[in-house]
């Protein structure tokens, strides 16, 4: 057992965090205000390989470690958790192209997106299931070597301003061993892009409804076998949890940072506020609630990278814990502001809008207990 | 010991309710969205005596109780928060013109105030002075009968869009006792407003920093006597308190009522979310603490209609309790609602954007604190 | 809207101050560790009328409402809460013999009830029926004239002390409507009682089983008419509900006490605990907690003196809150003791012990929350 | 970075819970109700090694790491939290001998406490200075090669019972750098032992206070140099902290352990507790409040192992963090089960009792904030 960094890790880290410090904490507070997508700022992370950090060498990527990802994500969302958040989601698409493309696809895809020069979307929620992702009703027909595309995805990230897009479809009966996977151009003819949607946070990374008519996709595209789409999403899932939750520690981290130096500076009743010890109480138990979502995460990470059997609980488990403590961090963070804390002058408010929905999506916590009381309770599953 | 309204108030309530659904809840989500100061709307709710709930009647106000002006304000919170929190403002600094100002002034301002058709701010806060009041520097000097007003606000509702200031200035020596209350009229030459803040809600509402130089005041705009400014801001901030907790209340209903239709609505594995028990028991929790809160409120206002000496204190935990528990309240429903709730098509984000602030102004939740234990144990107060 | 106690209803608060203050606060602790069930206490509480609050005056009770014995128990529980639970539930039985039993049993029973020289128990759950309170077996059956009980009782509180039990058992078919309610002597024959129950807290009354093996009981001694039982019961839990809660107010009032007291005389690093801020604010928030939890409860059985249809749902919230509030505001209190806190030589950790099982009994908190919901969501009630 | 254990700590690992369940868990219940200091059990732990789990080899140790010996007790005290919480005293005083002590008192009674034929107890805390531990009176005077002791202890766990004591006492001045260690045999005369103190919990290991009247402690007893004391003391703590923190991490994993199991024996309205949506929901916070508590625990250890710098930082988080989680555990695994989580027959009841002073004891809870909140603003200490 060892909690320590590497001295590659380290450096990645230290990476990370310049690269978000100089790069997206001066612009944040902007792209979230005027709901800018910051495609220049993907291309550069791209230079770095972090729009490629676990997908395989063979396509350009870094293929490091799940865990490698969620310490250079935690330092970029330090500095802008949505930003960081979509580009968490680029990184599943083209891990996902990475694993499990054809040859076609690879060649065509892979090196654009591992550098960030094309930007994928995800396309797995429909606007009748969310938590139950497995009932999704986008159907794909084979027809002359040929996928035809109907149905409508809801909530995809990115969507109207990316490249491609990864979509789940029913190709056979109803369940999940009915889905596929097909890398779809985000351009084919037959799609449509939804309005903007109006969100509370996550400015920086626009939402929209996408909706699939006829869209003729070559059997080339497909992901890996029919049948397998479901899986290959649940694995992308896993993943995705622990990039969200790292996203929130990330972000906690930062009202932590946040709320320290402006404990210092801000004085009250003719004292700093880091004089208070109510105060003082409120930071000890916000960087101890870092620590330990912090801890969560990169634990479940090494279970996902060792292809532990129950990972899955442990991402869940991290997912319900690190995004719940975060955003309850970026509160306190948000509370030792006062009056400023409630400005977008501070990056407080942003990061407490920018964390509450990473309570409810990747499955929302409510779904993340689900997954592990059936563990524990139908599969006997421990936790020791 | 009665917890019912009687037949007067609930008409009030019936009243509210009906305004606020039909003049207020239509057009929250637009004004928040485009920050709108809705002016025809306060004029409309001055109509009904809305602007002057529990201003003397002399002027033109209803004339009724903070326990009253407690139960209109519930209802029109549930539409919207923000809109009526400045509405609870412009009604205090309508009361503190009803209750200390010189006839001229009265008869100047006092119907066009109490009718809404003119609004008013309230200058308390200064940029180093947040929950430290009584520190205050703005300074007032009498020359030749008229006081020059010199200093700057921060965080002024409503600044820049109203008609009237109500200002506390030090026209004495250092403390609370040299804290004198003026009537500034709002466009007065030496007067300069901030640029509108940008915040993370209470959109429908500008605030401003107002800064004074050499600002010309009138000695009869004088309210009360000099070194009676802060006395009157103390007991502004007690019914302060009880507003902007019962527009906390207001709102956590309106999460709730927003919620239980979802869960009928909504369908996940089949089923509707109001039969899965983990949802039904976050509903149950919403309910009980929306209660809560306004027993809390409630007991509060009597308690400052009865002028009892432990009133601050019911106030002060009024404030603290509700505003938390109705944070939390809008919160749990903006979770029931998965990623809907994240979008601005539902009332959810908003009212947790709005009601986030009240767990820091009129005194952060921090300073009540602070309040209710100088109670319990410098002055041995008992709460029994 | 009225919050304040009349002087009638001060009268009795100031009345049960004292009693508690003088019979039961000196040998709490006592009772507690030797496990003393304090039957002298009993009857000198019924002298003052302590046994008798709400049951009617035709059987010698004092024929208050339930908020008046709320306000009294409330005062005991602050001496101790696990004694005065049991009067409560020798109220209700007594209030039950009061309002439904045959003339012959309120003859033969009543004064004694009511003035405490004889004590009764309520034997509504069964070993396997713990919230399914519906679901009992224990039967009655109808044999010339007498009832012939059969089947076995658990966590009867006073069993073994006692001398007469309320007893709900079958006596037609399955479901609620097959439930009737007896009066039976506790010495019985063919009535035998489990060994004393070892048990967290609640130490000052025993808790045993009770099982019937043909007990014969007189067909007069049936409570209202044959399936009117599990009405009765359910009539009995909403007051019980109300009287465990109004014991956690109670004991967090005392808690609250206990460590303000501790808080002025315990130094640490050469002050007082009371002069730490983190310490102070802990103070604030079980006081705010113990004045919402007190109020829930008092809005409950006004509430439920009204008859209000609501008044079950009330009722519920107040049980769930105010056992939740009032247990964590005991935790608190132990925790600003320090080590102290840990000791018997303080009442804390009897405090704590004591009001665990409030969350528990009478309804799990669960359960409150399962009726919260049905209510809301089945029913459709509001709680406006 | 890894979470996983290797085969020799796996080894320990099932050793100490085989030890645990084999010789703790049939007679916690009993240990705790009959207030029994179990010598014989602690000797058989010493014939495994585990009474000097991480003292050194050279008097009989295991000479394993802290974080070998938070995983041995951790599985103890899912058995039994408060016999395991007098094992890692005594194990701390066993270490601090081993480390400290001259070799006439290493080879006097090393081995004797490494095999747990001899038993140590702690003595630091004094009735006047429970969290401040630094302004201890406790003198020892130096006097013709012997010190002299005079001074009091209290809650000194095992007092009376042990053989050993090393007690905190200042030969020189005030603060810190005036406090030395000595190891002094329990039954010197001078010493007299107050009564069994009476606990809420940790009722298989006696507390008393300790008083000595000129108690003379040759000059050899001293552990490393005058004035050393209270570093040994702070470095004991910082390892105290741990082994109590895992004490909590153990008992959470018994309550959760105990909780399902009972959710599919135990039936209500027809079903298993374990079909039920709310309650599952709470298992699953269980756990993973369990995982979260224990990561904790775990990298808390590795950083004392690796004597890190910010070592007692992580030190005073994990037991803030894992005392307060895993009380909150054993209340969950309580109220699951119902009535019968309040009886002595299961054993949550006395989980929760057990863990409650954990949250105490070793430095409350809140000195730990005051700990991690004096790194992070005056020392300017980073927990990333």
């Amino acid at each position: 057992m060892n909690f320590e960094l590497n001295d590659e890790q380290s450096a990645y880290v230290q990476a990370a965090r310049e690269f978000a410090q100089g790069e997206f904490a001066p612009h944040a507070a902007e792209w979230d205000e005027q709901e800018i997508f910051p495609k220049a700022a993907f291309k550069k992370a791209g230079e770095l390989g972090f729009c490629s950090i676990y997908a395989s060498e063979a396509i350009g990527g870094l293929g490091l470690s799940r865990l490698e990802a969620a310490l250079i994500f935690e330092e970029m969302a330090a500095a802008d958790p949505s930003t960081t958040a979509f580009l968490t989601i680029h990184n599943m698409v083209t891990w996902m192209l990475g694993e499990w493309a054809t040859p076609t696809i690879k060649a065509q895809w892979g090196a654009a997106m591992a550098s960030g020069e094309k930007l994928g979307s995800y396309c797995l929620t429909e606007p009748g299931s969310g938590s139950d992702a497995a009932s999704l009703v986008t159907r794909a027909e084979l027809v002359n070597d040929q996928y035809v595309l109907n149905g409508a995805k809801a909530f995809i990230s990115g969507a109207g301003d990316t490249d491609v897009l990864i979509v789940m479809a029913r190709t056979g009966g109803s369940g999940a061993s009915g889905v596929s996977s097909l890398v779809v151009p985000a351009d084919s003819p037959g799609i449509t892009y939804g309005r903007k949607e109006k969100k509370m946070g996550w400015n920086s990374q626009s939402t929209r409804a996408v909706v699939f008519e006829n869209v003729k996709v070559p059997k080339e595209n497909l992901l890996g076998n029919e049948g397998e789409g479901f899986k290959f999403a649940m694995r992308g899932l896993d993943g995705g949890r622990i990039n969200i939750a790292t996203c929130s520690v990330g972000a906690a981290q930062g009202a932590l940072d946040a709320a320290r130096t402006y404990m210092h500076e801000r004085k009250q009743f003719g004292q700093p506020l880091a004089t208070f010890q109510a105060l003082q109480f409120k930071l000890a138990d916000m960087a101890t609630n870092v620590v330990a979502a912090r801890q969560m995460v990169r634990l479940a990470a090494c279970k996902l990278d060792a292809g532990s059997s129950d990972a899955s609980t442990y991402c869940a488990m991290a997912k319900r814990f690190a995004t719940d403590l975060g955003f309850q961090v970026c509160l306190d963070g948000q509370q030792l502001h006062g009056g400023y804390g409630y400005l977008k002058d501070y990056p407080l408010e942003r990061l407490v809008r920018d964390t509450r929905v990473h309570q409810i999506l990747e499955g929302t916590n409510e779904i993340m207990r689900v997954i592990i009381a059936r563990q524990l309770l139908e599969k006997g599953a421990d936790i020791r």
